[in-house]
């Protein structure tokens, strides 16, 4: 059994939506437990409309919530016993193996950062995120945890990003490349350039830099990038159908037969939104920490906290950290040699 | 009568398709002469092909062409006789009003910032474009020029793309925001923090920051942010269409009644095909240098070039330079409002 620490606080519409998706993650998963975060009270009540099965969900009690408003940092030291502390404290203990919160981004990566601490040789995390495609889903690294990294730091993500597509998208040998602002080596910022010559030189396997064109494309399987850019982008994705739908649906009231083509293609357009639908995804890991923490959006549905609580379970029945060490230990990283190296002399 | 030079040479299907674009352009616009720029050989034999009323284009000589292989300023130290190097001497020498390159931008943007200085109070110049959006045009800016602008570079970039939305797109005190991955001022770069707070108090109508998924609702009239971000979003923008499409396509495939449905609404599509076609905004111009230069895609068609060399000509009827400084004066900057006072002295 695999124990899920939900920030129950966490979300635009906490505790409810959290509350249903954790249920739906609980009935549905059977080797699955949930241990719900935040104030019992509220907790309850919300519990209290659905029916579990088994009692796979449990509460435990955290009395404060950290605002959205919140500076990170701050809310950490000020906010002592907020749900997402409690999430991270409880992981800290190993009372739980993984972690998903739909709240505040900023927080969840500070209290992971600081209570958990890094992987071995690994000096920033990043959130790493599947992103629908034209064939598939491709991995966007980092999309804003990091907004400035330097070449390592690239490289770290080019790492991490890789074992998660290998892990939780089966893919084999996936394709890495930058994104950039020309395919040329030569192009955009010195970190990249430098993280060019790094990827160029590992045993990865990177295809060089791809162009904005390239996003959705599916062209390759990870898609490495600094936190800002990946962030703006991300968001646009999410945009991209619902401003593609008032486009069409614009255009198409202006003729009585354009409006019967519509009707037609109803099906279609459904089953494309399904296919590209960001709620299938479910969370975006937060990788690099010592532990498992997944981050989902704050206006997640209930259908996507499912989904983050279900990724959650399978980043730890992969081992994805373990695997991001050996990956690391592969390409020539000491630090995370030295850890892989112990821990097999643990186990032998 | 505006005489604008063209950069025969410059572009992916040059000259054919630029000289195809310029002929379209002198026939169709009576206040523009063109100045064919390149191999006289080469464009002769293009020109041959087409038939100009009244001779308003003529050719003028430049032996050398810049590769897209090549590094800006490299290229315009080995060649001085390059079409983009040639097109900006004539500009500097004032022998024509404007220049229309859709060759390497790199180079382009060198030569113009090298040969033409740039305007009083302006650090670095920037790339400026019309994106449709789902409420008419968006201008963006910077959108490949400056990878890593600072603060005051970010404002210079609000001033400009302010006057480019007023003088071009005939826009009423245009909306200006910042590009960031939150709308809380705290949110972003530390020059994007900085950048909020100068275009605060600042005359320009700022409306704070923007999200990616904002991109393309034409939320606000004028999109700041860096050059590599604006790159990366320029790029994903134009193809979103063809990856739109290929979904579809894909999808109604799939139904015999989807694939009538898909028939029926095909004029609605080339509708909607058309109003966020990148090649009616035609052209990007480089704004900040003394003088008026155009930048065109690589890829442009000859309708594209067409529209570029109708909007350089705009750029001088509608004194863009001019308002700029004027906006800069305005703003509280000195060097500007000392340009600004002196142009006056001479003029009264």
């Amino acid at each position: 059994m695999i124990r899920i620490a939900v920030d129950g606080m966490g979300g635009d519409y906490a505790p409810q939506v959290v509350v249903e998706g954790a249920v739906a993650a609980a009935n549905d998963f059977a080797h699955l437990e949930i241990v719900l975060v935040g104030q019992p009270d509220a907790l309850k009540r919300e519990l209290n409309r659905h029916k579990v099965l088994g009692g796979k969900i449990v509460i435990h009690p955290a009395s404060e919530v950290v605002d959205m408003g919140d500076s990170p940092v701050a809310a950490l030291k000020k906010k002592k016993d907020s749900s997402i502390a409690v999430c991270i404290d409880l992981l800290k203990k190993k009372e739980v193996d993984a972690v998903m919160s739909a709240g505040h981004t900023g927080a969840a990566v500070a209290a992971s950062t600081l209570k958990l601490g890094l992987l071995p040789g690994i000096n920033r995390p990043g959130i790493a995120i599947g992103a629908p495609s034209l064939h598939g889903i491709s991995i966007a690294m980092d999309v804003g945890a990091n907004l400035n990294p330097s070449a390592t730091e690239l490289f770290h993500y080019a790492v991490m990003a890789e074992v998660y597509a290998r892990c939780i998208f089966k893919k084999k040998r996936p394709s890495v490349a930058l994104l950039n602002i020309g395919e040329e080596e030569s192009k955009g910022t010195e970190a990249l350039k430098e993280a060019y010559k790094i990827l160029r030189d590992s045993k990865l396997n990177f295809v060089g830099n791809i162009e904005g064109r390239d996003f959705f494309t599916g062209k390759v399987d990870c898609i490495i990038c600094d936190g800002f850019v990946g962030n703006v982008v991300l968001k646009m994705c999410e945009s991209i159908l619902e401003t593609a739908a008032a486009l069409i649906s614009r255009e198409v009231k202006k003729s009585p037969i354009s409006m019967l083509g519509a009707l037609l293609c109803k099906p279609a357009m459904q089953a494309i939104r399904r296919d590209t639908n960001y709620e299938e995804a479910g969370g975006a890991p937060l990788l690099g920490v010592n532990g498992t923490v997944i981050i989902s959006h704050g206006i997640s549905s209930a259908k996507a906290i499912r989904s983050a609580i279900r990724v959650a379970g399978d980043l730890v029945t992969t081992k994805v950290n373990e695997n991001i060490l050996e990956s690391l230990a592969a390409n020539g990283q000491v630090e995370a040699a030295k850890a892989v190296h112990a821990a097999e002399g643990k186990t032998t």
